[in-house]
């Protein structure tokens, strides 16, 4: 039962991937670099978007916000005049604790492809769904914040492993916590060793400049910033 | 297609239910009281329970440890005399994001149960999946950290609908954060009007003696404590 259970599994993921490589030849052909955002509930994605989003030089971001109900993420960037489309896995995807390639296939028609040079898709807050579906991106950005506890790395390593930039968010909460940030890091090696990572607090605004440099610079080596 | 979806996940959902409940059978023919306990990713369930398992009067607890990967809460726990048995998703479940009553039952065998009054079960760490899948509980408790936002409850409704009791961790960061605990509330009341809750701080020991006492008389309720 188990071993019928891990095939259905992996013929669901094989599937996956092919209708994410037909979203990442409609992005490429759109020529827009796509983010794949993601971490647990609650550890700033939004806030961290809207920190960056219309100000990363050169580049034009759309978002494209995925939750499993409800659209107050993508109010919260809509606000900033930026383009967002929302998509929900709940009713039309079963309430999906993540999002799949499938689901954002979906969405394309509403993008504005045109009109951006990146699109970040905020997924649903998990660590451990999201991590296994491809959607077509690029790159993906994992944000940990340090409320979390230094453990995660540990316990969620598929999300850490497959990550190109881990974003330690919070930190300006450090002096009011028992948290090793060391232990954190040396955690993150040991799932993912040398992978990029910054220290941020979007509260604070501290380390905000070097993730907007990082995302203009991801859209350059794509082909698709302001020096392309 | 997405109706067939729809459908494969409601036959899921009832072949669930049937193994829940005979699991639910077998605890009520133990005298066990169980309590399916649920946060997002590091709200500090495991602390939580450091705080009381071995201190609740008059009822023996024991633990079911649902991680992915890894026995580090299982470690963290064991190492207080408590009977703790581990039960990972990974390798042997396809690494699912929440345990369901499958999973549950294919640990019976190796839960103490005749020496134990109350089997508290921590989920994967996940707001969305968990809320779907009973296990054979009598009751749910789930752990909101306010470091994780006021909108929680808006945006992950099922499991702040179907849950019994919400410990508010982490209130010891209140003044340290933008967090607005009555709209927390407020919007608490909104997916599920009047639910118990309570303000705790795992770290320095606030709120948790209501806690334990809540346990106390839960097991009571049940039949289990010292005073049925």
């Amino acid at each position: 039962m188990h071993r019928t259970k891990v095939r259905i599994v992996e013929e669901a993921l094989d599937a996956n991937n092919t209708i994410a490589q037909a979203n990442r030849a409609d992005f490429d052909r759109a020529a827009v670099t796509v983010v794949n955002f993601m971490s647990a509930p609650g550890a700033g994605k939004t806030t961290l978007l809207e920190r960056v989003v219309g100000e990363v030089p050169g580049v034009r971001v759309g978002v494209l916000e995925g939750d499993v109900q409800g659209s107050m993420d993508a109010d919260r960037l809509a606000s900033l005049h930026v383009p967002v489309t929302q998509l929900n896995t709940d009713p039309s995807f079963g309430g999906e604790c993540h999002l799949d390639a499938n689901m954002v296939r979906s969405a394309l028609a509403a993008l504005p492809l045109s009109e951006i040079d990146m699109l970040v898709i905020e997924n649903v807050g998990n660590l451990v769904c999201p991590a296994e579906f491809k959607v077509g991106e690029d790159v993906r950005v994992m944000v940990s914040s340090v409320t979390e506890g230094e453990d995660k790395p540990l316990k969620y390593p598929l999300m850490f492993r497959t990550c190109d930039l881990v974003l330690v968010n919070k930190i300006d909460l450090l002096a009011h916590l028992d948290y090793d940030l060391d232990r954190f890091l040396y955690n993150l090696d040991q799932v993912h060793p040398g992978v990029e990572r910054m220290l941020v607090s979007a509260r604070t605004g501290e380390g905000i400049e070097a993730w907007r440099e990082w995302l203009a610079e991801l859209a350059v080596r794509s082909g698709q910033g302001a020096a392309a």
